[in-house]
């Protein structure tokens, strides 16, 4: 037998099916699908990809058994419709479409009206009684035809249409001929100008434009018309545009394009006729009942181009009960069968329904939410089903408020030049200082803060302000990044802005915002506006509660939340956080009059540090003894500043640990270099010189000696513990302290002590030398044997030579903490602050698929993570790994995180419902194995905080 | 059989030899080997090492057998020396010593005179006629038994000293008896003061001392003494010292120490007896003659303490010509047997010569250049000994000018505080602005350029002064790579200086130097001089010439230089190299007033970009036209800037192609940020605007969008050429042009373009399109069907994600060159510029075994060098490797290198000759097998340009 080439589909039988994609595309494939389902699909038939691979292989011809498919299944299409092509009575029309499996704008798209000529245009005109319809239809194909399957250039048939609108235009005395022409272009108004002489006109002038070109009389012949267009599908799957599009998007493996041949339908044939498009649910709202327009004597097209308004479905209600239910057993029976809801396009011929198109339909967060929890309680779905339907970025717009749409669509945009840093939508006055941003808040303003960037120095400014906007600064910077973890809409790395914040303003392409006038910031898009939009709050509603714990039930990854403070802690916490995988400390450092004696203890570490040095030089005896007398008041004054931070930083741990009530908290050692809390500014210093009673001049001295060429570089981290071991005894005292405070409360603690910026394991040796010692003082100091408390020390893994190396770090660390911000910052050679510069060219070149701040850059920085979690897990097999970059709030990362088997991800505390959702997606796609990687992740899951 | 324990030696016969160290510990092998070769060694026998650890396993007993063994050993050595144990008339005197595999400074060191109590005393006063001697040695005895073998303290025995002197003080008169005490302690002034009667006073004091801590009377028996200090050797192994010497030293698998026992022989018993030092060839030129010092009537310690002046060997023939003689065929055998020059001490009893200890000698470079060199004409060692016998480090003594060490010594330290950024002295008149480096080198005077740090900017003064002092940066700043590039001595960090340039002074621990004012730079040491010190000349001499001949012979990886100039080229060629690894081809922007046509391009290049981004968004076809008109200006700049450039890059190019008339030349395209190229003070921003005839608030508005936080990790490398292809471009066709001029004239070219700072295989596609592009435009400008020399193009590989994705990367780079500075500052994350401040006490600590910019962290830096070049040979098996960071001149990394298989090593060019011997080294230590690896290797010194 021959092999099959040409699959039939319509009147509720077809040949293939939805699984059939490779073989008939995916148009193909569908349209075979609702025919076998009884819906009333316009009958057709489909030639496979086969069929294109086949006319390449073979020199562009066809295999011999084509033509007499394709004619056995025309008259098959004959009978099924009771229409003839070429018949001037009732003649058939077709459309021509190309359909891979994969949709590929490359290619040929669509020719309809296939099969008018002539001949077929004058019965047509009989059988409808609207010539101007039929000729427009004509003129149509003869264009589309001529351009999309017989390669006429558009322009040509587009310079008759000028010209004949032109000719009317004189011929109505209207002299703006150029005008109404333009307007018709530019605008979409209908021809309504062209009467049926003038569509003839140009009919006869397209067959001109058509002989021109192609050195050919336009074909009269249907089956002449329908193999050019077969032709013309078959030829544009290697066309330039549809290889490129391939390459681009890396799809390889597929045979070839199908082409569907379709019967036509007409929605204008009269009143009885028209087109519409519907949704089985309301995308909107998500609510279960047929929502959608329709439009009488109308094409799809109309409807597109918004020349006539439609209405909506439920008119249909009372004006054609009739239809209105055939489309109500429609709806249900796609839903029964696609089991999510469908946006599906019909038209109505002469009374008749036919379906011409279905598919899942978009649909706003909330919408989705409500759609797939309401599909599980009718058992359309199951909850792992649910639960994937939700993309986990879209929760985004659940969680923060958001912009009204048409207001926002209406807004007079100052820039757009913005990242979308911090996602929501914020409005405020513009203020540009932290410490103004403050003060406007006391006394009762709204304000957006506006700064060239941000640094430590502004966070009580950028708490109390409603949104930031900074003009430079990526993803990652410390706006960006600050501002995610208060929740707070943010800008960042507007670089168009001239941000003059000294004369209290900033300029954008000749706009120009004075302090005190209002903005608005969509801090998802990354746009500035000069109005006051109105604000949409987010909507925490009950199904999302319900998709959230199905989510939780089938995720292994734990997921907890970076959070400094007891306030951020508990808003992890009502976010579903499983624990603290972040707490940094230095935040707590800004708090109130802190900051003075930690900036107390910076001016004097480098003296004592310089000092300590010469120490060690123990040949020179005199030396020392003088050098002791010289360290004394500088030690003094070191160590008492520490004092007084202690009981500070201890009531911070406090509050945190009793928030937490037993979840686990990792608590990060002190990481930024030290000129961070510094004031770089001369008033700032001098402010600090006064209040400290010293000289500005030794102020000054201190910040330069401080000052670094790659402060993402420099001493920082760790290495501030190693030339400064007393800062790290005073946290791990607090800690401890605080734990133990706790804890004599009946409140469970867990805290986890984190080394930041190890490099190499001596590092890590050192400074848990320091912190076992302190511990071991503590418990000598309240006479206990052990803590009576879990307590854990890790590591972040942030270094490449620390991924590199986490055998040998893994030996003293209980735990891997990936910090991929800076392993990215530094495996990629991108600083976060400047890299805004260029690496949006980057990703708009392709070298990077996206920011590789955004979402973890899996080929390179992933190999590293990948390389550290195998060499930590060989040397210590139950240690516990966990991510708490930005990265644990990416949906893409998350699920890498997922394969290379870490126990939990942690992301700021609005992003926890993201990570919680994308933890169950990799789950339900790679479920664990049931193997001991099960049952360990089941222990891990345990450890790393879950329930 | 019985174990053998003891191991005898002495009178040309031994139990043991050389190589039996484990066992009998470095010395008593060394002694047996002496004794064996018929030197005459006074006899002795050593308790083996196994001794020491039956020891430890028995609970502190010695084996049964060890007691008998010593006895019959004892005998054997009263038999030898006709001397008896504790006898009056003859008696036998020894020294124990502890001695084990591996020198080891923690354990007890030496008991001299053992054997010596009141009765033996009595007889060797009648023996020698000195009964000063007789009671000072046994007094000796005393304090040093008590002290090393019975924890006597020190001090005790000190006390006793100091109270006899001051008795003597006051008997004589003296009234400041503390400042005769004190001038005796601190300059070492002999005892002359002390009579028989004070030292008979002082051993009765001793005695008391001994017994208050001992709680025993001073062993008058011989053998009590012996074991006593035996037990003492054995229990010293596992003293604190000694446990925390071998921890800190990894010092594993030793199975204890031994003990030896030798016949004490006097140097000291009147005129037909002294001691001395020989070498067996001049250790400071190498001349083969007997060199070295004696001193009659005294011991070694004499010489030591530089008492009393010893003479020259040489006045020996005329004062003892039958020692001379005896000497001369000692030093002959000691060459034949040891076959290196040997550094040895003898003694003189009575006439007769023993040899205490004969060592390989240390020597200066010169000298050991010339010995191996010699030796191997004497058919004493082979070619390959004569090449490992030269530290490849040490030859740094003879590439650079040195101080004259006497003077040095004596001269006016302004600061220690300094690194060793690069070698050699230079001595000038401080000058603290690059313009005054040039302007007083013009006037003729000879300067040192002192600059807090140093940039780009600096070049030209930086050439024009003898050397560089920076108070910032690390030991790869941007003074130390460029002054060890120009060859030229620096003195980099020193961070005690406070550099106030524009007061044009410094000042460090209350010193200050004014501008114009001498000092003098010691690169080597990272010291700096108050005075103007004499200095020697380099001297690469005949043999130098030969052995590096050698060395190329034995090496199998070749070796370039980084050079950026013709000049430079030059010198890297009389150095040896074979071609050129790393051409940086931004110094060249600072020559002459090219700076300003390249300064013109930056200052224009972000408008550039910035409007061409506008243009992108395709769909707004009218601001498409608008910003046409509007970018028309700022192309026409930036691309005339260009033009500018392009000759005088091309001419650069030419000039260094001639040089290396057909040896390989790796250029590498603009690296730096555009910043670094702009002058950042106000008033060279105002000179510069003058220049172009602009507004100097635009040139500062430019510098400031272009600064950046983390410039190390900014947009620099080939992120430049990806944002401004036109740089590339223009660099391109200079670099083909030069070759295509210099190959007219009939001389080899061989450029191979080098892309920097790559981090995804996408970037460099993307420049390589650029790179084949405009050679593909110069090819049919000069209608040539392809290039008439080889050509390459390769990357850089200095990101870590680079080699982490380098199988990637291989499949578009024809080569790799290993930027291990740049890898170093990623993959630890340290900031080179900054890390100056914590590294050094990183490596103090031993975080890094030693500072990772000098030589490669093989353990973490190293595995990224080692996955990059496993993974480019995956997919490129030819694929060429090279290294051109500062570590390929370091010889612990160029041994890295050779084990990871790369094809060469590129170094500064005074560097060079360190590398190829560094490169002979590894090929000997580990000769390369005679398999495919082989065969590629030599193919692959083919194509890295060895010869």
């Amino acid at each position: 037998m021959a092999k099959k080439l040409v699959y039939f589909f319509g009147k509720g039988q077809s040949d293939g099916n939805a699984k059939m994609k490779s073989l008939l595309g995916g148009k193909g494939a569908n349209l075979a699908e609702m025919s076998s389902i009884g819906l009333p699909v316009p009958p057709g038939f489909t030639l496979t990809t086969e069929v294109c691979k086949l006319y390449y292989e073979n020199k562009k011809r066809y295999p011999k058994e084509l033509k007499s498919q394709v004619e056995t299944n025309l008259k098959k299409l004959e009978k099924a419709t009771g229409k003839l092509f070429g018949d001037k009575k009732n003649p058939l029309l077709v459309s021509v479409r190309s359909g891979a499996a994969v949709s590929m704008p490359g290619m040929m798209d669509t020719v309809l009206n296939l099969g008018l000529n002539d001949r077929v245009v004058e019965g047509m005109i009989e059988l409808t009684g609207n010539d101007r319809f039929v000729w427009d239809s004509y003129r149509r194909f003869i264009q589309m035809f001529g351009d999309v399957a017989m390669g006429v250039p558009h322009h040509a048939f587009e310079h008759e249409l000028e010209e004949v609108k032109r000719a009317i235009a004189r011929r109505k005395g209207i002299q703006d001929a150029d005008s109404l022409v333009q307007e018709a272009l530019n605008k979409k108004v209908p021809d309504v100008a062209m009467d049926v002489d003038a569509l003839k006109t140009l009919v006869g002038r397209y067959k001109k434009v058509y002989k021109k070109y192609t050195n050919e009389e336009f074909p009269q012949k249907p089956r002449t018309q329908l193999w050019h267009a077969i032709n013309a599908v078959f030829n544009s799957w290697n066309n330039e545009r549809a290889i490129a599009y391939r390459e681009i998007n890396e799809i390889r493996g597929l045979l070839g394009t199908a082409v569907n041949v379709q019967t036509m339908v007409f929605g204008n044939m009269g009143d009885d006729s028209g087109t519409g498009v519907g949704f089985t649910r309301d995308p909107s709202t998500g609510e279960k009942s047929l929502y959608g327009e329709y439009l009488m004597n109308a094409q799809g097209e109309d409807v597109v181009a918004g020349i006539r308004t439609p209405h909506p479905i439920k008119d249909m209600q009372k004006e054609n009960k009739k239809l209105y239910q055939q489309l109500q057993t429609i709806r249900k029976k796609l839903e029964q069968h696609y089991k999510d809801m469908q946006d599906f396009e019909f038209t109505i011929e002469k009374g008749d329904l036919y379906m011409l198109q279905t598919r899942n339909g978009k649909r706003t967060a909330h919408a989705a939410v409500k759609i797939a929890v309401d599909m599980v309680k009718e058992k359309l779905i199951s909850q792992s089903t649910a639960v994937t339907r939700i993309e986990p970025a879209q929760l985004d717009q659940l969680l923060h408020p958001m912009f009204d749409v048409s207001e926002e669509s209406k807004a007079k945009v100052f820039t757009k030049s913005g990242l979308p840093a911090s996602p929501g939508a914020a409005v405020g006055q513009a203020v540009f200082t932290a410490r103004d941003a403050e003060e406007w808040t006391k006394e009762g303003k709204t304000v957006i803060l506006c700064r060239l960037e941000t640094s430590p120095e502004d966070i009580r400014g950028m708490y109390a302000a409603k949104g930031i906007l900074t003009a430079r600064g990526g993803m990652t910077s410390h706006a960006a990044v600050v501002a995610r973890g208060m929740g707070k809409c943010c800008v960042a790395g507007a670089g168009e802005i001239t941000m003059e914040e000294k004369a209290g303003r900033m300029k954008c392409s000749g706009q120009e915002i004075k302090e005190g006038e209002w903005i608005s910031l969509n801090g998802s898009k990354g746009v500035v506006y000069v109005d006051k939009i109105k604000t949409i709050p987010p909507k925490v509603s009950g199904p999302f509660a319900t998709l959230m714990k199905w989510a939780d039930k089938l995720r292994t990854m734990g997921v907890r939340a970076n959070a400094d403070t007891p306030q951020d802690t508990k808003a992890a916490l009502k976010f579903g956080a499983e624990g603290i995988g972040l707490c940094r400390t230095e935040h707590m450092f800004f708090e109130g009059e802190r900051i003075l004696s930690f900036r107390k203890m910076i001016l004097v570490a480098p003296e004592v540090k310089r000092l300590r040095d010469l120490l060690t030089d123990e040949k020179e005896e005199e030396r020392k003894v003088i050098l002791q007398t010289q360290l004394e008041k500088p030690m003094k004054q070191y160590l008492e500043a520490l004092k007084e931070l202690l009981p500070l930083q201890r009531g911070d741990f406090a509050g945190i640990f009793r928030e937490l009530n037993g979840k686990p908290c990792t608590i990060r050692l002190l990481d930024p270099p030290l000129h961070e809390f510094l004031p770089h500014e001369a008033e700032g210093q001098r402010e600090l010189a006064d209040a400290l009673g010293i000289d500005a001049a030794q102020v000054k001295t201190t910040v330069d000696s401080l000052s670094e060429f790659n402060p993402m570089l420099g001493h920082r981290g760790c290495r501030l513990g190693i030339t400064y071991p007393e800062i790290t005894e005073m946290q791990t005292r607090a800690i401890i302290e605080a734990a133990l405070q706790v804890h004599a409360k009946k409140i469970k603690v867990r805290p986890e002590l984190m080394v930041p910026l190890v490099g190499t394991a001596e590092e890590l040796n050192m400074q848990k030398q320091v912190i076992t010692d302190t511990v071991n003082a503590v418990k000598k100091e309240r006479k206990l044997k052990k803590l009576p408390f879990p307590f854990m020390i890790g590591t972040m893994i942030e270094v490449p030579r620390a991924a590199l190396t986490a055998d040998k770090i893994g030996e003293s660390a209980e735990f891997f903490s990936f910090g991929t911000n800076d392993l990215t910052q530094m495996g990629c050679g991108f600083s976060r602050d400047d890299a805004g510069k260029f690496l949006v060219d980057y990703v708009k070149a392709g070298i990077y698929e996206s920011d590789p701040f955004q979402s973890l850059d899996t080929a390179g920085v992933g190999k590293l993570v990948q390389m550290a979690a195998d060499l930590g897990r060989k040397t210590r097999p139950n240690i516990k790994l966990g991510i708490c970059g930005e990265h644990g709030g990416d949906p893409k990362s998350v699920k890498f995180c997922y394969q290379v088997g870490l126990d939990y991800v942690s992301c700021s505390p609005f992003r926890v419902p993201i990570a919680r959702l994308a933890a169950a997606h990799a789950a339900i796609e790679n479920p664990p194995r049931k193997t001991k990687t099960g049952a360990r992740r089941k222990t891990a899951r345990k450890r790393a905080g879950k329930k």
